[in-house]
């Protein structure tokens, strides 16, 4: 059983604060400076160059990645570590539409996160030649997913109501008309129990810096299943992905049978840093375990918003099986309520056009997390608090 | 006048070190692990998710772009930072690309760092409809470029000889014929004077962990002429190059204008502490004077080499005006030989398939490292040490 006193205790958060916002930027574990002090000058400084052997930081794009595959279900040497989800997202989409050369739609849906469906639509653009991406409501993916579509591309939870889509039921689909599935697990991995080889996925993508909590702009990951490893195009094909990249070679050859050819360029190493100190909280966590406290937590959020803040409606599915790990509100004021709230340190934040999102990671989140929230959010309705000017300014970047 | 002993000062080299790499991975800057601590406790801690707001982070692509732009004579508002060199090379050439589209041949040389061919080479693959990478040899470029060629893309440095590309000259030969340049800057940035404005370069890429000094892996930059800003294509086309990135939209519309639409998706704000207080040691830098000494240090090293260590011939150009900012050697045994310069605290690094390179990085190399140097290989030599057994086993990465 999973101790979630201990994995709080793990968590450096700042006194006083309701953090409801883990879905968005994970906070920082109190093992991240001593584990980047260490890299800075155990490794930077004392090693210089040499680093990338002695301390296996060219590596590390895998060991890295085989810690985060267990997290979802994947083999080892299955899964790699870098660069950013919009970059892993083009990669993967590309990768997948060379497996299926004679098919030219890619299918996504508006819940897609907007970065997945812009870096598809440069992919489309740069490959020209009757290439389109066609764009459904979630609801309607199932039903559009025919024979000739090439690559479906989706987001497993849905990063404004927290909708979750039934993996499992669209990869058999695409299967079965012969189109390959990319998920964007941004709001799964870490957040809940996922099986990557259990339910056959072909190319899986995802953050850092959410769930697993690696700090602003974590490196991404990417899993590609076994069976497609050894014929899938790189298409990003840098030197890191190379068979022998030290050979310096003029031409590409990927690295035949590994992982390692969707690794692309030198990837940063003190972000590794932090994802190492962030991965080791992982260590004895059972993700049932996590999910089942989410769903408590989530439960309890729900109904005492609906029992004590009157206008505010629960955004997405009631049903637990159809949600991710978050919870949305819509609520008229739903900008300058979410600034109240921050105002009083219960932070969630806010998505277009009305929405309060909040974030349940019971790894830091717990009960009395949740009433402060609910009582918080109670009190700024009852006295309309958040009618006040300086909650109605909007920043720059929200 | 640049103070050199006050730049030395500020590096954190390990006693009795000579390290010879700059110009492969930058040593530490003492106040590096300061600003991440900053970073880590003051930022990621303390704000959490407002730090995209309150400490800059959203806008950081830009605020560190502006400062590497300094160094290489661009103008405010043209260079961004973000991602892998490996990526930048890709969005820049295909970015090229869509400005001369009747036009499908890349132009290159052997003398390009791999990883560039590598990706141009996926970009093609990508691309298909006849596109093509055509590669000559570094003095055949001029030559080579002919009215069929879209883009020129070079790296303006030799990874392996310190040969450097006539920069005016080419972009001059490529306008002519209506190609645009893509230059590679890794060994250019932070070496010597570059002047991108004045030398009417289109796009520049670059990475910041070799003079920049910013730490393994740390993150690449991209620089377009104000001119090509408007109408280029980002090709990457991540919702941080978007118009409007927190209006979620589900169609990309690049930042109209502003460089911002070469930015792809969230950076690792990590990196870019580390970043930022390297550039801090530039201040009051003048490249000129780095140029300037680093011409006196490689002709000591060349002359005394030339001199003293009978059988190590210089690799590429004894001309200054055609050397950037490092000296390579051949010698029969170089590996070894080099393995035995590391073992006695002489760092530089070996280059296939007999290469002994050297960085020559003013703000922390001087005369008397330059004397340790050659002291040490002629004694090498003198001894033959590098036959000893433990020199002649090749590492797997090297």
């Amino acid at each position: 059983m999973t101790d979630f006193a201990a994995t709080r205790a793990m968590f450096d958060i700042p006194e006083g604060m309701t953090y409801l916002n883990g879905n968005s930027l994970g906070p920082m574990p109190k093992a991240s400076p001593e584990a980047m002090m260490s890299f800075l000058n155990e490794e930077w400084r004392s090693e210089l160059i040499k680093g990338w052997n002695t301390k296996g930081w060219f590596m590390q794009p895998n060991t890295l990645g085989d810690r985060i595959g267990k997290l979802i279900g994947a083999e080892a040497g299955t899964t790699v570590v870098s660069d950013t989800l919009s970059i892993k997202v083009f990669q993967a989409v590309g990768a997948g539409l060379s497996l299926v050369p004679e098919r030219k739609v890619i299918l996504s849906d508006t819940g897609n996160f907007p970065t997945d469906l812009y870096m598809v639509q440069g992919l489309v653009k740069l490959k020209q030649d009757g290439y389109t991406l066609r764009t459904v409501e979630p609801e309607s993916v199932m039903d559009a997913i025919t024979d000739d579509v090439a690559v479906v591309t989706l987001t497993e939870v849905d990063y404004r109501t927290g909708r979750k889509h039934d993996m499992k039921a669209i990869i058999e689909k695409a299967h079965s008309v012969g189109a390959v599935v990319v998920w964007d697990l941004a709001h799964s991995a870490g957040a809940f129990p996922v099986d990557v080889s259990g339910t056959d996925v072909d190319f899986a993508v995802g953050c850092t810096y959410k769930f697993l909590n690696a700090g602003p702009g974590g490196p991404a990951f990417i899993y590609v299943a076994p069976r497609l490893i050894d014929v899938v195009e790189p298409v990003l094909s840098g030197w890191y992905g190379h068979e022998a990249p030290f050979a310096f070679d003029t031409d590409y050859r990927p690295m035949p049978g590994k992982i390692d050819r969707m690794r692309i360029g030198t990837p940063s190493i003190a972000s590794f840093a932090l994802l190492s100190a962030a991965l080791d909280v992982w260590e004895g966590v059972d993700l049932a375990d996590v999910r089942a406290r989410a769903e408590e937590l989530m439960t309890l959020f729900i109904n005492e918003v609906s029992a004590r803040c009157p206008g505010v409606t629960l955004a997405g599915p009631a049903n637990m099986d159809e949600r991710g790990s978050h919870v949305s509100f819509h609520f008229e004021h739903g900008y300058a309520c979410m600034q109240a709230l921050i105002d009083r340190k219960v932070i969630g934040d806010f998505r277009a056009p009305d929405m309060m999102r909040f974030g349940i990671t019971p790894l830091f989140v717990g009960k009395s997390d949740i009433m402060k929230a609910v009582d918080t959010l109670e009190d700024i309705l009852r006295t309309e608090a958040y009618k006040e000017d300086r909650f109605n300014v909007r920043s720059a970047v929200t």
